[in-house]
């Protein structure tokens, strides 16, 4: 896997070759600073599944890395909402180079994505299945960006908003690693409902990570969502829990303070919202790993249970 | 041609709906607000010279709006940029309701240009025309942004900058009104290099208005570009006709006053930057008419040749 990541990273620092200057090195800094290329990770393992053997043609790496681009995109822009000075610990294009540089150089990584998907798949439906997966990406990041200090949020709305700004993408890549390994129809719907699974548990255990993760272990400063009013899954529960003793913090929206947001965070961990949070990502997890089974029996499956199980235990 | 850009507007009303309220309001504000939907008209143009009528199929009309979206969602990002206040004398999306939502809704609007591209020609060469169009007129945006405040900026790279970020999608307009009408491959061409003179010469008046249209006359207020050190060609080649004028006032760069700006502005004029900018559209766009004169001689024709002409003694 990691050599076929490498080539799928080499591929994208290609492919985002561009003759400006500047840009060229915000996206060179960006392509090589290392994400865990997870969404690429998942396409090779489901079509490993389905094939029965490690994947390795350039079609199939080239699709994977699509997946990598459209995420790199909505990453940059989603850092220029956020205001993120960091970003896998390296300072975000927006901090480094302005706002401006920050959304072309998005809106270039979203052209060279649909470039490269017309090249891969012109003529069949998955264009439009990735025109509609940005779509409902997008549409995640909306919702979450209106939910902000909203101080009545439900696990209903959290869940609908990481539906899509995290799963559609996961989905997508379960999909299309099912699909183009001639997968039947009924393959590739499971594979979504797995990649949906994931992405959701995945988010959640990020959520988790940003009350109880230190600043190193973590991609972004920690707390960074709450005091900018992100109330994710952990303050959700905590909150169901005991609305009264949340209730006063919130009501201070946007004039909370740095301390108060720490106490928010002892609050949310002393009235059980990390372990609750925690129960409803082991419970997706299960769930995922129970779809799996469904799959062909090949050594790509188990390698995709295995990193499915262990991904959600992740404390970094 | 009025009620075809009617039905135009109509539609892209239709598409633009998203189950966001926020994000639905500034894209209904943006989508109604009137700009004049020159590339879809110059593509109808097209169309109806190529077929001898007034083209009003679904297709082609359709076709036309994937323009004009295109356009909306790089103004979007451009004010962003910009950091304008109005845009045709309405308050732009990221000043009222802030960048955030501006980069977002952008982002939505590629979208749907994409998603409505692959309705209409998927499996033909044209998504990767549309693709490639894309990414010059971001070049060309970048291009502009990198030359801010650049005291040695000649007239070819202005000329580069302006291919992309203007002549791009008239380019693509006129071609794509040619293509789809089943005009020859060599009038597909002849109408590209036309679009793109069309374009140029557009912007070149768009840039010389900077200096002698009013602020209601104006989408822009006027002298913007000047302020935010973007040089375009009024200023330009009256710095090639008397360089030691204008050298003190652009060493300023940023710290340049308003009062120096106005004092610029009027150098600009009174070098002969208005005139010489002025001949060099008058050039264009008589190349162009001569070049529409190949071009079957329809009623189409003759339409898009007087539009040309007066497009481009415009005061407004």
């Amino acid at each position: 896997m990691v050599e076929r990541l490498g080539k799928i990273r080499s591929f994208i620092f290609q492919q985002v070759q561009v003759d400006n200057q500047e840009i060229q090195r915000a996206l060179t800094d960006f392509a090589t600073s290392g994400g865990k290329m997870l969404r690429p990770a998942f396409c090779l393992m489901f079509a490993d599944t389905i094939t029965g053997k490690t994947v390795t043609d350039e079609k199939m790496l080239k699709i994977a890395a699509t997946l990598e681009l459209l995420h790199m995109a909505t990453l940059i822009h989603d850092d220029i909402i956020d205001d993120s000075p960091l970003r896998h610990n390296q300072v975000t294009i927006q901090a480094c180079y302005g706002k401006d540089v920050a959304v072309y150089t998005g809106d270039l990584l979203f052209t060279q994505f649909f470039e490269l998907l017309i090249q891969l798949m012109n003529g069949t439906d998955y264009l439009m299945v990735n025109a509609q997966a940005m779509k409902r990406v997008l549409l995640g990041e909306l919702q979450q960006m209106q939910n902000r200090f909203d101080e009545e949020i439900e696990v209903c709305t959290y869940l609908k908003s990481v539906e899509g700004k995290t799963a559609e993408l996961f989905a997508l890549a379960a999909q299309e690693g099912v699909y183009f390994s001639d997968g039947t129809p009924e393959q590739v719907m499971l594979a979504g409902e797995i990649g949906r699974k994931i992405g959701i548990a995945f988010q959640i255990n990020d959520d988790i990570l940003d009350y109880t993760g230190s600043q190193q272990q973590m991609d972004k400063p920690v707390l960074e969502d709450l005091g900018q009013g992100v109330y994710s899954l952990p303050l959700i529960l905590a909150k169901e829990a005991a609305p009264e003793v949340f209730a006063p913090y919130l009501a201070k929206g946007r004039q909370i303070t740095l301390a108060e947001v720490a106490k928010v965070a002892e609050l949310v961990v002393s009235h059980g919202g990390i372990e609750a949070a925690r129960e409803l990502a082991r419970e997706l997890t299960l769930s995922a790993l129970a779809d799996i089974e469904k799959l062909p029996a090949t050594p790509g499956r188990y390698q995709l249970a295995e990193i499915t199980g262990s991904l959600l235990q992740r404390n970094h």
